[in-house]
């Protein structure tokens, strides 16, 4: 998907909100136990209840690598099932890969290269400490995207990233920033920053006017959507904003789908308002 | 696998040498491209070709992951292949992960427990960009170890790992080590440094005198063994040297198996006067 098939999307949906699918087969309601497939079972369910209020779909590679075969399987399903959404939906797959430059070529064709791999996404979340050579063979993919993280919404971003390098005043993360802005473009490559940091969004859109920025952590890890919208949103919008256990997990009975889209409808109609103000 | 199981294995085995299995379909012999599954046919041949020089094993899951459910498949028959050499093999995950939290467990749970994944990995390489939280859940499961990235062998590594902190003495990587070496011990954690960059390993084991040490690089990468040797074993080896394409494209042939064997003896035989010398 291009920048600008993605600006539509936002505008015309009103909504910047990712649907996290970190799909844990231990939280999923006991009635769908009985299918062939429970994690497809789930997804399916979820998709159908909240696409329309969402512009970006995020499968968390770790939940389905986590049941072998069995969690790729139904990834691969869930895959399938968002096809005919690929005009309305940007897929990414949030994997934080990056190896030496020919194995991180290998994980592009696991990700990009559908012939290869069977995989189609738009794409990919990828770890920056290996460099410029573990990221550049992501980019060789037309109308695909690295998003790599800068600074994550964990507690561990204190432990590297917000570390100073010879400057006092530049962190990893931003050092990270500023020289991969260089290895892509606006239009290839996007970034991870947390929602549970919102005052620093302000200095990255300083480093990143036009790029759009990946923003977990709202929900579970307390972010808030309205602070990320301040500090962070540009007139192209230029966030994707995720959500994942508090739409996934909004009941655990009969009526997650359905307890799902309203909370996804919340997130939706909260967003509608900021992208009125902006 | 403990410590001492592993100590133990190197001395008898004479050989600190892991098989590195990045098995790229591209590369097979064509004469086993008429197999069901060429990937494991090829695993299955280098394995018994090697398995008595080696003491570890390390599969690259972007090689597989390029293969998507497919690729899956081919690792979890060779994984089962390797079963009934789990006291003589070392079984590494070459997988780069890392999240926050709770995605760091679903990961953990695909490589080190075999009732949720089916994969039962004696280690897996873990990425330290995202800090302590990201890295302590693969630190939960009894002789399971993370392999962290210090500094790696590509070029990339400029990057950051060796953009230097505050103190204009001490780059990213070894922050990362003096940090982390709190999170484990030398029971659970071990780190990657390339074998690219031999004259830093001396400083490496003043912060790490005891630590196991994954180092790739030799070969393709242009590292050399006997510099390795040099600079950072220790008296209980305290070094796993992998080697992949060396080995494993030794030749296109028939005889790919046999040409795998001489290359890996050739090593095993450096490594076995290395281990007199210390």
């Amino acid at each position: 998907m291009s920048r600008n098939e993605l600006i539509n999307i936002i505008f015309r949906k009103r909504s910047f909100l990712c649907i996290g699918l970190d799909t844990d087969i231990r939280k999923i309601p006991p009635h769908l136990m009985q299918h062939d497939d429970p994690v497809f079972a789930f997804n399916k369910a979820i998709i159908d209840a909240t696409h329309d209020l969402a512009i970006a779909c995020k499968p968390n590679l770790a939940f389905y690598e986590s049941m072998g075969a069995r969690g790729w399987e139904s990834l691969r399903k869930t895959m399938d099932y968002l096809k005919p959404m690929r005009q309305e939906l940007f897929l990414i797959a949030d994997a934080k890969r990056g190896d030496i430059g020919n194995t991180s070529e290998m994980y592009a064709r696991a990700f990009f290269d559908p012939a290869s791999s069977g995989s189609d996404f738009d794409a990919v979340t990828v770890a920056p400490y290996m460099g410029e050579d573990s990221v550049k063979p992501f980019l060789g993919f037309p109308n695909k995207w690295v998003i790599l993280l800068a600074l994550t919404s964990n507690k561990g971003a204190d432990d590297f990233q917000l570390s100073h390098l010879l400057d006092p005043n530049i962190p990893l993360y931003e050092q990270v920033i500023n020289k991969s802005k260089a290895w892509g473009s606006e239009e290839n490559m996007m970034y991870v920053v947390g929602a549970t940091r919102p005052e620093m969004l302000t200095g990255i859109r300083h480093l990143l006017p036009h790029h759009f920025l990946l923003v977990p952590g709202i929900g579970a890890q307390g972010g808030s959507l309205a602070q990320v919208a301040k500090h962070g949103m540009t007139k192209e919008c230029g966030l994707i904003v995720n959500a994942s256990r508090n739409i996934l997990y909004a009941s655990s009975g009969d009526d997650f789908a359905e307890k799902a889209r309203e909370e996804a409808k919340k997130i939706q109609q909260e967003m509608n308002t900021l992208l009125i103000k902006s």
